[in-house]
């Protein structure tokens, strides 16, 4: 069992550098900036963490600086030695370098600054390129880290990771918003939610969970949406209430900051202090409530009172961290027709579901909520959406053998990693965006 | 930081049970067997992970054993005994049970013997109830554990985990076996490969990987082949020859064994003893030095001399068991002409290439080789294959500003789970199998 090979070089953290303080070293990356002196220069080295200073000064340096150009792969040779005034307390005096390779051009936008002066659309234009800044870069550093710190709360709650078809034979949702292709000449779409395939394994392993992408084929071009994005499914069996799944997710959120903020400090440095937020004591309020609260606190009227408009769920947002100081809020009670025919409807109120949204700084992150486990029950559901239950045969043998009584949530994952990073669109979360006017690169 | 919650029933597994010893507890789970003795009766409850076995004694237990159906979701009260004759060394005498869920139906094949005596397509189309069965439902336990064991080892060894586009505009691979789709009125297509992408994040991240589903639109349905699978890839920068990625891989794949010995010891015990192979010294040998020793050791013509039959695999691999004691072949230096137009060629003859294929048991499980990251390289041997490099303008952008010397691999999930297990068919090891007859469940 060996999980350290391929480390013969300094992995170029901090904290391994400090280890090797006044001793000779090899490290590579890639170079990042050339800084001109009087006297020496000064050569950052990117790896993949850091940047590293490195110092050339002729006499010491044994190569003239001229053979170095910004985006070369490097080995560099030198003394690690203390350096109170550069960002890691430490330097590397250059001795030797190996040029591994050259680009042959410059970068198309300059990406060695704090940050990457160019519109949402040439970010991502340039993409290969521009997450070569180190600030860009650390997005995607941190949404690792989400992922991480989720899985490691799932897998230590006994839930079980599945990987479940993404073509599909029908929607979880309904026909509209799916992207059909040929399948050997028949008719097939791309999965809106792993939704069936993770309420039937409630009856298998009781708890599930994936991480994977997901298809919408909406024609809207918002800040807020996309037509692939990573979704962070989970269903789990032998819940009694709502609450049960909204506990769930604030441990879970609250297991991944904390892990964020212990695994990643490097990248949320970059970004600064005002990141993390706190998940104690999310509050929670019901649908109905929240629309009247939104309307009379900012004299709007309400034109749609089964739903959220955007600007609503970003003013609740704002009122709730004002009345309770949480930049989250979990909203209860959504009405029924607005939700997909396997929601549960409340006991006391058959017209709105067992359901919850959870907004996070203005916008939407999770739906859940509890799930029909009874086959007649779900069938009767079924018929009164005028839905035929022969079209569900799979799905609905899983309740037709026993299933147990269960719920579950979606967290969409750009979602909750561009809100994290206060970023203004989802887009600048998301590695390379599919949209309705984006299919590359 | 409570990665504890939701744990206020015991977890079954016999380690948790262990503790309660001569205690009262509640348990919950799905009732997988009612067996009636003399005076007694045992209930067998499957729970997530095990099998727990419980006592009815009329007297002792509080309500009829007649009211517990196979496949109920139940809560049971009881006192935890030491019996030494049960698996787990103890069992639960019943007090007590709560009814959560009832089925409608019995299960249509029976799931709660050892195996389930059904035909592939049978398992594959009850799969909610098939999974029941502990043996069937270890598989996908057992590549979970692959999967945690693979990503505890890179993020170990300083890979990034990303998330690509699986709608993609051209693929990887030539224009053949690709899915098609219409993406808002343009043609797309469903990726064969992150193979651009990481690629390219070599540049920013230096190593990344990714767990994810991959297509292939092929025609030919056989015991190997899945139209949608799971694909670990993964990529390095700063390599300096094939052996370091080779190198790579038999550390990744000794390190998952090692974990999967330890975290999932109950699945393999269901399994048995004979599952988990050796990876220390696996032999290496070139594509046309195999060729020859299965063709003169097994008396074959060699109809194809650019690629290997199934059965040549087959072949090789019982050979090179017999030979070395390794149940793992690499092969290497495959022919140019039958590898893409991004594999980079050996110095020592431009005809072959720096690339592997892995071999476990009878099938090649993975693909893997060095890349070329030099851009006017790259760009000659796209144009002798009458490429046309502006339609890979984006990929391409990435060697012009810079990559570092690269390579990496992809390894299918589902034929490394199937041929761990020895199970004669990749489908067995997929959830939801996809392939050209199937498109359900």
């Amino acid at each position: 069992m060996n999980a350290s090979s391929q480390t013969n070089q300094v992995p170029a953290e901090a904290e391994a550098l400090t280890q090797h303080l006044n001793k000779e070293i090899s490290i590579h990356g890639f170079v990042y900036k050339i800084r001109k002196m009087s006297g020496f220069s000064f050569v950052i080295l990117r790896t993949k963490r850091a940047l590293v200073q490195c110092v050339h000064s002729p006499g010491y340096t044994e190569f003239p600086v001229e053979v170095l150009k910004e985006n070369m792969s490097v080995i560099f040779f030198g003394k690690v030695a203390a350096e109170a005034r550069s960002q890691m307390g430490l330097e590397i005096r250059l001795k030797k370098c190996e040029i591994l390779s050259a680009p042959v051009a410059g970068a198309p936008v300059v990406i060695n600054k704090n940050s990457v002066e160019a519109s949402l659309d040439t970010l991502i234009d340039l993409r290969p390129v521009t997450l070569r800044n180190v600030r860009e870069r650390a997005i995607f550093k941190i949404q690792e880290g989400i992922c991480r710190g989720i899985r490691d709360f799932l897998y230590h709650n006994h839930f079980t990771e599945i990987h479940s078809p993404k073509i599909v034979f029908s929607g979880a949702e309904s026909g509209s918003d799916q992207f059909r292709l040929d399948y050997f000449g028949r008719k097939a779409f791309l999965t809106q939610s792993p939704q069936f395939y993770k309420q039937m394994m409630t009856g298998v392993f009781e708890r599930v969970f994936e991480i994977g992408p997901v298809y919408r084929a909406e024609k809207h071009n918002t800040s807020r949406h996309l037509s692939e994005y990573t979704s962070v499914d989970l269903e789990m069996g032998f819940v009694s209430t709502l609450r049960d799944i909204m506990r769930l997710e604030a441990d879970m959120l609250s297991h991944t900051l904390a892990f964020l903020s212990e695994a990643y400090a490097q990248e949320l440095t970059i970004w600064g202090p005002d990141y993390l937020p706190s998940v104690a004591n999310i509050p929670e309020i019901p649908f109905a409530q929240a629309k009247e609260m939104v309307s009379k606190t900012y004299a709007r009227e309400i034109t749609d009172g089964d739903d959220f408009e955007p600007e609503e769920e970003r003013l609740l947002s704002e009122l709730m961290k004002k009345l309770t100081g949480s930049d989250f809020t979990f909203v209860t009670r959504y009405k029924s027709s607005k939700r997909p025919f396997y929601a549960k409807d409340c006991a006391d109120d058959p017209t709105v579901t067992d359901s919850f949204d959870l907004i996070f700084r203005g916008l939407e992150i999770t739906t859940g909520g509890l799930r029909i486990h009874d086959y007649d029950q779900q069938v009767a559901k079924m018929r009164a959406r005028e839905m035929n239950p022969e079209d569900f045969q799979h799905y609905l043998l899983a309740h037709k053998t026993g299933l147990p009584p269960h719920g579950g949530l979606g967290l969409g994952l750009e979602r909750f990693t561009a809100r994290l990073l206060k970023l203004p669109n989802v887009r600048y979360a998301t590695l390379f965006p599919r949209d309705t006017g984006r299919l590359e690169p």
